[in-house]
């Protein structure tokens, strides 16, 4: 695999074979997800072709993580309801083999958000997907694919990095895209067992999705719209011809 | 009235002047709905001419109940707040002679949810609305009204069934279409004292809604704020010129 | 500042000012909102320019407004943990010296939901929101500027009346204008001095956006990524040339 990361060429290419494996999967991810953004993440899962679920309520997420093939942890609107349904769906998950991404939303707000999003880091998710600021306070081993997003997605893994210049500036003017960012990149670790691939396949799916988007927008309201479109239309070739990763030292 | 069962073809016509009266009438529809879907839910109703409300704070929703005229009760992200939510709004319901419908959302996925959705049940709501996986698990006495929606949807009462062939596959790609057809039933229950009836009415009108939405629509995306669109444009002559209701043994 | 109010002819243009200082200063917002409108409400403050953050959990609020430059506390879907949340968020508020608006959503249609707000009244918004059906409810002293939205918009400040005249019947077709609005006043706060001209920008801007919109829209469905570009797009010259401000004794 390790060759693979040497070669981002063959990136996009492998990137969209798993996008044609991922609708002929559909697999299902679960979302403990803030309260602001859960239908945009389930329309933007759905779009992609997997299949979303969202409770947060302690007492039955056990039963929704067992169905799951895959999960995100996004730390949004984070009331004591919510911790401690991650800490059940977590165990859960821990039992049933399924794998994770951690997104800790806004922990550079909040320290008792950013002491949580620590303690779940130790509960080695597979990637963690954070912005700029939250990269600086919240460090992952080197172990744990990490996707710091912002107008070029950064993934480092293992002394590894790669760059994905996708997307467009409108992605920043709607709530929720890095939230979705999160939960694409566990439907990817639902199909894919190295997790600097999924997370190259999610960052680079949603970045040409975006710029595909902003095409047709005429701002961040239609835009919306526009992204689950082109989301759901986005063709392997698309993807091979649009996305643009490098190895970081290029 | 079991004459108009066994008629389906006065249903479309029917149909469209339920439309008119609701439209004349703005019934108000407390919905205790999941997280996820509400502000799609309550845009859903306001389109077609009702007026939604949406707490599920269990302090306050016994007043919310007192003003409606009619509920949609929706186990989706059931947590403890709601389910007792859902036990004040419905003594209030029964104290004030509401009818409401019930939608058991994925109760298929967690038997603590399947468990409080029996319970439910035996409260009496006037319609049941399900998805195929969630029928298999869960059957309404044939007093209750039945709609399990699908590609084609299906309507059952005290024997007799019918069948619904209006709708559109990019519907299965919006997260909230069933939660919408739940609330759209609840609306026309406050209108109408036949449930069947109303649940063939609240289907069609989703259906050719849908059917028109998607002719513009190039995705899931765009087919949403065009759903919303055709719901408040359908006509009465829409609704008759494009609801395919048919009994089941034809 | 008499002397501005008493002359509204130059309000449009001092609205055009502050939408220009808005978008260079780019206020934090953080909002105690419903459930229902929670990403509506986020996509029109980043629309506008603002920064919107949005948790209701007590154990993190006071940290968020700490970061935030104003409030706008919102009481629907007002269950235990919000009311408490806000407690919390307006005593770290009182002492960090932020503002705050208050929109009582729905506050007639709850009596526990009304008192809740009186006593919220006491601890002195800046600016009270409501509708009509509300303001019947609930009424504010003077010295706190009153927003009564409707066809017509009425802000009200110690004695003086202005009337703005903008805005589209769709806007009451779509759930969470009314809330949008209390979160437009907080932004202007953020940056005006003046309760009564940050509640009449923040009303004029809402209203020629809508205006704005409904030219493209077909329904209240495609009015609502209208509505966001129109926010976006917005320039101090539309303002200008479309806000129509009033004395009330005009």
């Amino acid at each position: 695999m390790t060759a693979l990361h040497a070669d981002p060429a063959t990136l996009p290419a492998l990137a969209a074979g798993l996008l044609d494996d991922l609708r002929a999967r559909r697999p299902r991810v679960h979302c403990l997800m803030n309260t602001v953004v859960q239908k945009f993440v389930a329309d933007g899962l759905t779009a992609l072709g997997a299949v979303p679920s969202m409770t947060s309520a302690a007492e039955e997420v056990a039963a929704f993580v067992h169905k799951a093939d895959a999960l995100v942890v996004n730390l949004g609107t984070l009331d004591a309801g919510r911790r401690q349904a991650i800490g059940v769906a977590l165990d859960a998950a821990a039992r049933e083999g399924r794998r994770w991404s951690l997104d800790p939303a806004h922990c550079d707000y909040s320290p008792s958000r950013a002491g949580f999003a620590r303690a779940l880091l130790a509960r080695e998710p597979a990637v963690l997907r954070v912005n700029r600021d939250e990269h600086e306070l919240l460090a992952a081993p080197a172990r744990i694919a990490t996707v710091t997003t912002g107008s070029v997605d950064r993934i480092t893994w293992n002394g590894t990095a790669l760059r994905v210049e996708n997307g467009h500036p409108l992605m920043a003017q709607v709530t929720g895209t890095g939230c979705l960012s999160g939960a694409l990149i566990a439907a990817f670790l639902a199909i894919e067992g190295n997790a600097f691939t999924a997370a190259a396949a999610a960052a680079a799916v949603l970045g040409v999705a975006g710029e595909i988007a902003a095409r047709s927008a005429t701002g961040p309201g239609s835009f919306q719209p526009a992204l689950l479109d082109a989301l759901a239309n986005l063709s392997p070739a698309d993807l091979i011809a649009h996305a643009r990763i490098s190895n970081e030292q290029d």
